[in-house]
């Protein structure tokens, strides 16, 4: 048997609709997505990471559990049968912490594991919408080797994403990398009202809502607070900018515990640089969402054309434990959507 | 970065259990479901069929159309934002019928199409159980010869997973080929009550029962019932079987339009069996579950030391119409868990 034709598509129609947020995949664009998948599992076994796979949906309870405030993006629903509520899972790392602290209970050394499939989130007032997602978590992991190889890996996608999205190979891929220590100190100084205004503030990158809501903090931490989003760290005019970048950051006067913390991270960032042949790095102490889940470094990458991020992780040494057992882990997760450029 | 070794596991506990009906796959469990649906997928291609995806959910009453008695098993939940009834597919069918009166409208051609993934079905009184399928459907098909090539590639497929089954080659797939016509001629004869009883004896393959049930009938009914439940149909004592129970089938004094029905049926099955080697084909007239969506052959394929069928598939003309557009079709689904003898 041969390979027909395909023909050319009518438009979908009612009264035969699908809810909004979720679409069939017709050959081409079944077939493009099947191969990005397929491709970042290659990219994940060759640096070690092993797939494994975690159901749909689970106990809402349990799931809330790793999600924390993000648990009210699951959709739930009634277990027929024991009245027990269901959570769809709305992200995978919740899902391989959860199994990490269940089925490796016993073991001790590093687990490298990766995933592939579809999530589900509800946006406010709206229906569940999937989200096609494959990523990397390294468990019990050694820091800062851990993080340099994630990060190494994060660059690797990002730039086949990066490839995938120009004809030219012109240098329009951008991997955004933080640090949890610098904000979580500022938000450590004030009471609970300043905090949530600088937060507010931080997530809008407002320079003046942030010079607002820090005013009642001392001026160190306005400062600080200041430096965090300012231009510095939005431009970058050149190469090595990412250097002048991590230069700023480690004059400003932080706090010993912060400054500790950054070192390290710092000279990965700078060793990252050769790496990223192609793409800019910039500094970003300013990201905070996801900011009660990560708990040292974390990074988000983008490549220009698409609209959401490519990719997404971080370090977070503490959620884990919530299912019972202390391990730190490292891990991206990315967008195989913001990947696929075939799409209609 | 090398693979590193994977240790052995604790068992699952509580309190992070999973529901009944789902579970994690671990590296190795994983690993063996991905290879299973990459050959599944690149069989189907080399066949022709070009691969689709369908969403996980949809709207209830949409998926309901074509699932029909079945759509009791479904999954369902109220979509926020709009208090619609949404459900998660049981079953891949219906949505491929749906997308190809919908999505190829306008198109008058053949397609093949297929899939891979997981459905959901709730079985009385307990949770949803996921299920991996994958399979095929062939739409606006001219009926004789895309019958005989859907059915040599479920012969095929029922061969890997035959050999994936045994150590030794001995014959013990067993590939079962019926059609509706007999059956549905015989319902046809006595009334609701008498089609009822003789469904469900049939259904027990009872011969008493059935014996019991067809006693309204007319003697050349209550013979013909008391056939597709005779032994002729279900011992195969040497090689060369399937003829045999072909020319008994042939035989029985069936009213015209049913002869006319079983008279190319016969030959497909007749020329199949130099293609099913190291199988053993069995002619099956008394299969009636699902026998209000076939329209024609229906077949199901076991394989020894698999307790679930390994595939079931047929014709199905009327299935599309219930989404607007009169489209024959002939598919056949592959239960993934059935093929995977990797499983603990």
């Amino acid at each position: 048997m041969s390979a027909p034709p395909l023909p050319t598509l009518a438009n979908a129609t009612a009264p035969w609709g699908l809810p909004l947020g979720v679409r069939d995949m017709l050959p081409a664009a079944a077939a493009a997505r099947r191969e990005i998948s397929a491709a970042l599992l290659a990219l994940f076994a060759k640096a070690g990471f092993a797939y494994v796979a975690t159901p749909m949906f689970e106990y809402a309870n349990v799931l809330a559990r790793g999600l924390g405030n993000d648990a009210e993006t699951a959709l739930r629903f009634v277990e027929p049968g024991t009245g027990e509520f269901l959570a769809v899972r709305p992200d995978f790392t919740p899902q391989l912490a959860r199994l990490v602290a269940q089925r490796y209970r016993d073991y001790r050394g590093d687990l490298r594991l990766c995933y592939e499939g579809s999530v589900y989130r509800i946006a406010p007032g709206h229906g569940p919408r999937e989200i096609a997602q494959a990523g990397v978590e390294w468990f019990g992991s050694n820091a800062g080797d851990a993080d340099a190889r994630v990060l190494r890996l994060a660059c690797e996608v990002l730039g086949r994403a990066h490839r995938a999205s120009t004809r030219r190979g012109a240098t329009e891929a951008t991997l955004e990398i933080g640090h949890v220590a610098p904000a979580q100190w500022l938000l450590a100084q004030g009471d609970a009202a300043t905090r949530s205004a600088l937060l507010a503030a931080l997530r809008a990158r407002n320079h003046r809502a942030v010079a607002r809501a820090s005013a009642p903090l001392g001026p160190q931490a306005r400062r600080l607070a200041a430096a965090l989003v300012s231009p510095t760290f939005e431009v970058v005019p050149t190469r090595n900018g990412v250097r002048r970048q991590l230069d700023a950051a480690l004059a400003l006067p932080w706090p010993r515990h912060v400054r500790a913390a950054l070192a390290p991270w710092a000279a990965m960032v700078n060793a990252l640089e050769t790496k990223a042949k192609g793409m800019t790095l910039l500094i970003d102490f300013a990201e905070v969402r996801g900011f009660d889940y990560y708990t040292g470094l974390r990074f988000a990458g983008y490549a220009r054309g698409l609209g959401d991020a490519v990719l997404r992780g971080g370090r977070y040494d503490t959620l884990v434990a919530r299912y019972g057992r202390s391990v730190p882990a490292v891990g991206f997760g990315v967008d195989i959507e913001a990947m696929d450029q075939r799409r209609g």
